[in-house]
């Protein structure tokens, strides 16, 4: 298994916060640290793999609250590493899709610090496994773009929904649950039939987690009343439309077996 | 950890072929699985996970070789499980994204197999990983689209390329190697400069991993003078532009260490 080595930074994808969901490589990188600089959405249960030898460095961004910004992030990173320690850089999700790695990966390769990335699971996977779901659907979704919805307070959000509206892909909205309505207006302006089948994921792999399908037109009121605190991912698109899929009785297995093997 | 219980099909992300990007969950299943069904791309680091006592099927599909279809692989699946197996279906990448999942959730549930679904590591994850780069750069790629190019021999690939030729977003092709010329093509038609920057990743976290990064205009000549035979990403935007970071020797570090702490 890879470990990290001294004076070298690995910045590593968490993923959505089961700990189950970590890599293995994660897992090996994380055991073999000296220094963990963590978001504050990578939670306990893998915080738990951090050494107990290891200095462990909260460094969370979270809306709204104070918290370090990134050059101080930057910094600390490289001074850890130039000190000769093993540096993990823990990100929700993968580093490589909206999580901010560019400005870190540059400050470690300015300051002659070897940097590498182990990815992760990013959410909308862990959504769609949750959901039981395809992210994409031959025929009727077969494109997948991801956007994040994050935009600073009284700020719009400056996205291109006339591409982004396009019933034969499937949407998935990172950090959209307050920008909700602001959201389904956009794309029903943009053209996308407020009947789109849309799934909400909250708290994805997590034990808090809520599942919630409905439709782009009851986007904001679902936002609104049946979502908590946690992270939401939003996914629009014909492939989250609910599979008619009720499991029968576990008593019924067997003369199902029986019917198929009658088949042709 | 969760494991494979009987009568019940998991299908889980094998990921990008490096046997440490498993999940810690995935490889909890494969191990507790009485019958593991795998891809031809499931390589054998992965598979001698498999225990010893199982049954391991190989339901390959490749471009040009025979293979089971895809009626075939759901009854296979679905009859170990009401047959009372621990049944665990491994795809690689992530199965929600062009894994062709939903015709075996949907043939499980009809059968009343109760179906699970582990993410995987996506192959453009892995990809940003290997080029130690971000897919999202705030202000410059805001978006990230996956798309396939596999179509059948003699078809036009049928994307819109207008809303794919989009130079503020990232764009991850997936098995877009044989079509390299139509695709760059097609994108330089639709606007797209050819001068966009672009990265190949041919079996990405494995160890023939072959990484290059070039410009649009010249994604034909690399896909056919520079990548063997190995699945290939095609990543395409502002986000893969190579950064300036040759590393410097290490022994520079100390020096440095002392330039950055008289910094103000």
């Amino acid at each position: 298994m890879t470990v990290c080595e001294p004076g070298t930074v690995w910045l590593v994808g968490a993923g959505p916060g089961d700990p189950e969901l970590l890599t293995r490589k994660a897992e090996a990188l994380i055991r073999s640290a000296d220094m963990v600089f963590h978001d504050a959405l990578v939670g306990p249960g893998i915080l738990s793999l951090v050494p107990a030898s290891a200095d462990l460095v909260s460094v969370g961004k979270r809306a709204g609250r104070h918290s370090k910004d990134q050059c101080t992030i930057d910094r600390m990173i490289v001074d850890a590493a130039l000190a000769g320690q093993r540096v993990v850089r823990l990100k929700g999700g993968d580093p490589s899709i909206f999580g901010r790695s560019t400005e870190e990966l540059d400050a470690c390769r300015a300051a002659g610090v070897p940097v590498h990335v182990c990815p992760g699971i990013t959410a909308a996977s862990a959504a769609a496994a949750s959901l039981g779901t395809s992210l994409t659907l031959r025929g009727k979704a077969r494109k997948l773009t991801f956007v994040t919805a994050h935009a600073r307070a009284g700020e719009m959000l400056d996205l291109d929904w006339r591409t982004l509206a396009d019933p034969q892909a499937t949407l998935a909205i990172y950090m959209g649950k307050k920008a909700a309505p602001d959201l389904a207006a956009a794309l029903v302006a943009a053209g996308l039939s407020a009947e789109t089948p849309i799934a909400l994921v909250e708290n994805a792999s997590l034990p808090g987690e809520r599942v919630l399908r409905t439709r782009l037109g009851l986007l904001p009121l679902t936002a609104r009343s049946a979502l908590g605190d946690g992270p939401a991912l939003i996914l629009v698109g014909e492939a989250m439309a609910a599979r008619p899929a009720p499991l029968p009785l576990r008593t019924s297995y067997t003369a199902m077996a029986t019917s198929r093997s009658a088949d042709p």
